[in-house]
């Protein structure tokens, strides 16, 4: 906490250990603290602010798409985690079990949910009989529990909060259609609000969901060269339904199955943004979801009338942003630093030399800019920075991910490249087989990422057998 | 769903079953629907809307007073909800126990939390430094676990969602008043945004929370007569801090302990909003939290012009309200039905001569007056009719509590008057014994509900034992 005069505690430089860099940030900006349980983390007031803006965003566009939400328990009997085999097989390992309520034992164990497919379905299975009940557009914000070894804060946690959406369609080009728009909904939120550049594609058959016909992902690439998976939108088909035995009757009074999707981002938006945008005096926080827009800092506040000042600037703009006046009795430098270490965007320094001038400086945080505004302007003026920040945030982000992607067409290409350029995404032509995709990974030490949308033809063969090409991929190191 | 053009199924009357026409709504308004887990229930999104509008008004009152909100992991280890001796005394035998994670046996089992002071005492005891770190005034929106024997939907269930507030203060003072002040906030969400009186008080040493020195409630009556308890608020002094060794450096740089409460509300208020509003043609909403404030039904709707009038109103009142128009080919006595089944508040009718005579028809749900109103002043009509439904709700839960509040100045009034007038709240004299308060409980079926802020002078004696009084008692049957 901001409790003495002592500058900012520096972290970690993120070129000398990007990973201590990552820690630092999170427990250094107050994002997290650790619990007792390994892999269970508490997000503190600001880091869970992030994620408030994160949902009310988010939730406003599903609502907006006509989903609504709704709220599954959270224990899944072990009887109907087994119903469908491909997804029993891919969450049983990972998932906590319980065993006794007081001090009863169970007569069927229960998992905490891993992911809510089989709840959802065996709703679904209650509440759907007819083509007039589809579709059916359901979301829900909670926690899911995955028992995973290793754990980092938000990238990797046994307990972690996100969105299931998970939803019902009358026909399979309907439910696929879904599929796609929610990819492109998390690509947006992620381009427009995250400032966070992705790629959108097809997850290779051997990465796809448990149970899933086909999973796409959003990919972005972050500043060490490595890449974060930070949104996964699925299509089921009827796998699910006919598991399940969901069945509606259709206009022609037939009973038939519903095709299926489910669609989910989490908490770890919150490591892509760290790990996208933060630099050596900490985060850096897209204005979209900052918890502080704009901090306004007294400079010379013992001079009289500044922290009147100051306060009139924050009671002015506290309408259209979210603004922070910190007056307390820090030095003005503890306080930049702080603000820089907390990733706020904007930050506003009025002295008395500048109430004098009828102005104030307002610093962008990423790329430290002073600019010197007129209080007449101020509203268009902070609204004006605060764009640039998400542009010049987005910009750098690019920037970064077209030097460090890679088009390569053979596995020596791959390893040279990768030893000459750092971790980056490389794009090459993959035949489709998936012992070609082991072998480009044990040689090479990038797996496929996902074949995108937007495909390329880097060259007509397999860069791994050199028989005909079928995709492009963007293959990488993930986190 | 609405699919057919049969009239809305009716629910069994509330005279002839209250527990059955309770479940009734809940299925029939779509509310919920059970799962496959006793006692976990699947709230629907109807349903789920409702918790999200009580969130948001609630979250903003919080926030208002300096609260911010964190996230706590869901698992608490054993070892640390074995520190507080009368904490788990009082939850071990109610809580899930997670064995297993994965293949493997946990070397120490973790309880899904039932309740989170034990969490946020370990990590206050690693955030809080000194008296300028003070108050910390957290609050967390989640679901808890515990295991109940018999369950009911939003009364007791489980898992259930609410928010849980922990907040810690330097004095004994600052804490107690903050106790009280949420208790406040409660009671005024109750009153206002709910429509239902409330009864502040403080409970009897014996029906405390685990670990607390006071516990605050707020009590509400019933349709039927039988108590609610709405929402709690503890004061803990410095037992919690003392057992998990939370200590701050105070102005006189003293090591100190510092002194805690914690407070919450659940969606059990859902249950006190049916069984206080509900009537025998469904569920009644208070403006404040219906999904739907206003629905439009369209009357002769397939006269030219009525579906694009029906559509006009709507696309008016939308900024303003939460607005539904049902243009579906049901019939006007079908969607009059289903909407009183859902609670709307405010129903508008429009047809043919309406159009003409540029006016249309306003019925409010719990009374079932028309108004007929010029589509001049719409908005102010919408407006005056939502908070006539609000004073009209809270008048008649009002009188039905006042109707049902019994004086009783010996065991045998109680009985008396009970089986005279119906289950109701019992005011009478105690004098403090813990025996006296289980005899009037066995002897006249009614225990204590809480001991009123607002206390009143029944007579000088003890109910039950004759001895000089110390408090007036509220008494009733809970749920």
């Amino acid at each position: 906490m901001a409790n003495d005069k002592k500058l900012v505690e520096a972290i970690t430089s993120m070129d000398v250990d990007f990973a201590q860099w990552y820690t630092d940030i999170c427990k250094k900006a107050d994002l997290i603290d650790y619990s007792s349980v390994k892999g269970c983390l508490i997000i503190r007031p600001y880091g869970y602010a992030i994620w408030e803006n994160i949902q009310k965003n988010l939730d406003s566009r599903f609502k907006a798409l006509g989903h609504e939400n709704v709220c599954m328990p959270m224990f899944i009997p072990e009887s109907l985690l087994n119903k469908e085999k491909d997804h029993v097989a891919g969450f049983a390992p990972e998932v906590a079990w319980v065993t006794h309520g007081g001090s009863e034992k169970l007569t069927e164990r229960l998992c905490v949910r891993p992911t809510s497919e089989t709840l959802f379905c065996e709703h679904y299975a209650n509440i759907i009989r007819s083509y007039r009940d589809l579709p059916k557009l359901y979301n829900q914000w909670c926690s899911v529990v995955r028992w995973e070894k290793t754990t980092r804060p938000f990238l990797r946690s046994r307990e972690f909060l996100w969105q299931e959406g998970h939803t019902m369609h009358a026909t399979a080009e309907e439910a696929r259609a879904e599929t796609v728009q929610m990819l492109n909904v998390y690509a947006d939120f992620h381009e427009q609000d995250l400032a966070i550049p992705v790629i959108k594609g097809a997850k290779t058959p051997s990465d796809k969901f448990a149970g899933a016909e086909d999973t796409y992902a959003i990919e972005a690439l972050m500043h060490d060269g490595k890449a974060l998976q930070a949104g996964t939108s699925h299509y089921f088909g009827d796998g699910f339904a006919k598991a399940f035995d969901i069945t509606y009757t259709d206009k022609e009074n037939k009973l038939v199955h519903p095709f299926q999707t489910s669609w989910g981002v989490s908490t770890r938006m919150i490591g892509g943004i760290i790990m996208t945008h933060g630099d050596d005096n900490g985060l850096v926080l897209p204005p979209a979801v900052a918890p502080i827009q704009v901090v306004i800092i007294p400079v010379a506040a013992h001079k009289e009338g500044v922290i009147e000042a100051a306060k009139g600037l924050a009671d002015r703009l506290r309408g259209d942003f979210r603004v922070k006046l910190d007056d307390s009795d820090n030095s003005p430098g503890w306080k930049y630093s702080e603000y820089e270490m907390k990733g706020v965007p904007v930050r506003i320094e009025i002295g008395p030399r500048d109430i004098e001038a009828n102005q104030c400086v307002i610093v962008t945080r990423h790329d430290r800019e002073k600019t010197i505004v007129s209080l007449d302007n101020l509203e268009a003026a902070v609204r004006e920075r605060l764009q640039a920040v998400r542009d010049g945030l987005y910009a750098k982000a690019l920037a970064n991910r077209e030097k460090r992607t890679y088009d390569c067409k053979t596995m020596d290409e791959i390893t040279a490249k990768l030893a000459e350029s750092g971790d980056g995404f490389v794009r090459a032509m993959w035949c489709g087989d998936p012992e070609c995709e082991d072998k480009v990974k044990e040689t090479t030490g990038v797996g496929s990422r996902c074949i995108p949308l937007d495909q390329a033809q880097i060259s007509d063969t397999c860069v791994c057998c050199g028989k005909p090409a079928k995709h492009m991929v963007y293959w990488g190191k993930a986190y």
